[in-house]
């Protein structure tokens, strides 16, 4: 189902999937068979047009968003800065924007670039993951969270500080990046108001894959578009020249989507046609508890970064060493890749779709004998690149 | 060089160009050697966290921008914003954001969600193309225009513009759209404070290819990004909890970048190196006027709506007909693609690089004996697609 090269052990599917092998033969049709064949047609006949919509519904049943309420298009970023921006208008009186010091920084720094365009007296607030729920006061107008820490794996109680943050008044927006695919996420039956993620890691989507945006249906009437694009538009070829946002989701679209990334899109979303997101959950939970015994009984100079309750985590595991990011170069020449995540932390996720014990064990022996023979202890290792 | 079906006459490439041959190779071997094989580390290995940049000193080249003042990604809708957004906090005590109302639609509706979101008493004057010059006053924080008309195909006078905002104190964004890769740009040279613009018309990067932004070398260290992404940091991969502007045009940068778009764009991008800008535009002024010279010698009752001289219109020509809609429909019938635009425009698109006086006479033609049979007089034409 998906290609995967020989001899690697590949535990960073929650940075970048894998190529689904569908995707090769969509994204090839749609270039040959549609653009090159119907050229500005396909727009209409092979139903470009819809796309956005139509993944949005694919990935709306993962993460328990009714039909007509995701629209896929941009980036993570951008998304995030839509539901922002539309969460401080819907709560004109209050200038709280609530994170948390663990969020992912671009949701952080769209935060920022937010709160100084606006120039509203908004203040953005981070505390520590733990404390985000004894935060939320009656100043709060939306708080916003990723639901699975990007370094530790971390899980927020999504339903709990839904109902603590509706209690207050307070909107809430989700950031899915690590849950969309890892496990299961019900975002209308927890009342989420807004929830974003992107459809690279879990998903499979491709590098730079498109962004998602699901609004709860009862608000997005409600919801001003910032980013008010023509896409977004209720007539988008009547080119009046006034925005006039379209009736529900589709508003939170923008300019013209990049149609390639759709395709490769499309075929991974259709890898979960038959796939039940608690299989997923179950066996993630045994690969990833067999992985900690196993890197565990071998390097005790790891330290556990996630927590040891698998409820309690996503679908990755992350140890903290001081010279992790040696130990990470020196893993990735040895076949297995994870990735390293500033200061010290060794990340490895874990993807039912693709590992099975087996990958596991040989991970953890690989893991073993570097930490073992300190194999990473090489200045080769120590020179950063780009991404890490 | 493209790929463009068998009985196909097309004249709309400056709405989606066709397919580049190299772009199939290009998009399969991003999927299958980059990302099936090198997965997370193409990053690095292949490159790809250079792309924006890469692909922005092609497109430079194109349009008269130095190295280094080019980066691509995103939409256009969103270069605009960021480009309005960084404009209005460089001429904080000005209120007017002028443009014209023959812009396309989605640079207003763009800079109508940017004045309702920062909610400061901005006003957005849109006077008829021709009183733009006029309409440039002392209030005036920023001059937005399209340098092509989407409908008509006039060209603004970018340098006498620039000169008369600029003596106003004004900032000019252009709006490069149809003008890249259509006629000779020197944003640099004429002294623009802004370019945005697309890559999937005259560029032929493909449907939704990504957007670009220039920003003048002087200001760019002094623009502050309102989309604060991550991939804009300084220091991305430090994950700083506090957005800090890198130093020059990747700051404009935002999310993680689509690379299946990005290899379609730069095969795309490839086919101009060996291609004269100001031969295109001879050849482009050629065809164009041979076609009005045929279509008008046919077609009395198809009224010209661009500029009868070739200097002031783009690589465009638009005929006014009141049942365009229908027109335009039998025309694609039978071969001839070109584009209707509400509310009577029918307009068709001259490049170079693909067509020649053999495809324009085959059009003239087809054109001819549709407006003389009436052939577009059939029910089956008026009926109205998503995209027209």
């Amino acid at each position: 189902m998906f290609r995967l090269p020989e001899g690697v052990t590949y535990l960073d599917g929650n940075s970048l999937g894998p190529l689904p092998v569908a995707a090769i033969e969509a994204v090839n049709r749609t270039m040959c068979e549609e653009w090159g064949t119907e050229l500005i047609r396909a727009w209409n006949t092979r139903g470009w047009i819809g796309k956005p919509r139509g993944l949005g519904d694919r990935i709306g049943r993962l993460i328990g968003a009714p039909a007509g309420s995701v629209v896929v298009g941009d980036t993570l970023s951008i998304k995030v800065f839509q539901a922002l921006a539309a969460a401080i208008r819907l709560r004109p009186g209050r200038r709280v924007i609530l994170s948390d010091n663990g969020n992912f920084p671009t949701d952080l720094y769209m935060a920022q670039g937010l709160i100084d365009l606006v120039d509203g007296g908004h203040e953005l607030r981070t505390p520590a993951p733990e404390d985000v729920a004894a935060a939320i006061s009656e100043d709060v107008a939306v708080v916003m969270l990723t639901e699975v820490d990007y370094r530790t794996g971390r899980l927020h109680d999504m339903p709990g500080i839904i109902r603590t943050a509706h209690a207050a008044g307070a909107l809430v927006i989700w950031d899915l990046a690590h849950s969309a695919g890892a496990l299961p996420v019900d975002v209308h039956g927890a009342g989420a108001d807004f929830a974003v993620g992107c459809t690279y890691k879990y998903l499979n989507g491709g590098p730079g894959a498109p962004a998602f945006i699901y609004v709860e249906p009862g608000i997005v009437g409600s919801v001003q578009p910032a980013l008010s694009g023509w896409l977004g538009h209720d007539a988008p070829f009547a080119f009046d020249l006034d925005y006039r946002p379209a009736a529900g989701i589709e508003r939170m679209r923008v300019g013209t989507p990049p149609l390639l990334a759709y395709a490769a899109l499309e075929a991974a979303l259709m890898v979960w046609e038959d796939v039940s997101m608690a299989d997923v959950r179950a066996r993630s939970i045994q690969l990833s508890e067999l992985f900690i015994a196993e890197v565990e009984a071998r390097c005790p100079e790891l330290e556990l970064a996630s927590p040891r309750d698998p409820l309690a985590r996503g679908s990755q595991v992350s140890f903290r060493f001081p010279e992790g990011y040696a130990v990470m170069q020196a893993l990735i020449a040895r076949g297995v890749i994870g990735d390293f995540r500033a200061p010290d932390i060794l990340r490895f996720g874990f993807t039912p779709l693709y590992l099975d014990e087996a990958d596991i064990l040989r991970a953890a022996e690989t893991i073993g004998s570097t930490m073992q023979h300190r194999l990473w202890d090489d200045d080769a290792y120590r020179r950063k690149g780009a991404v890490t």
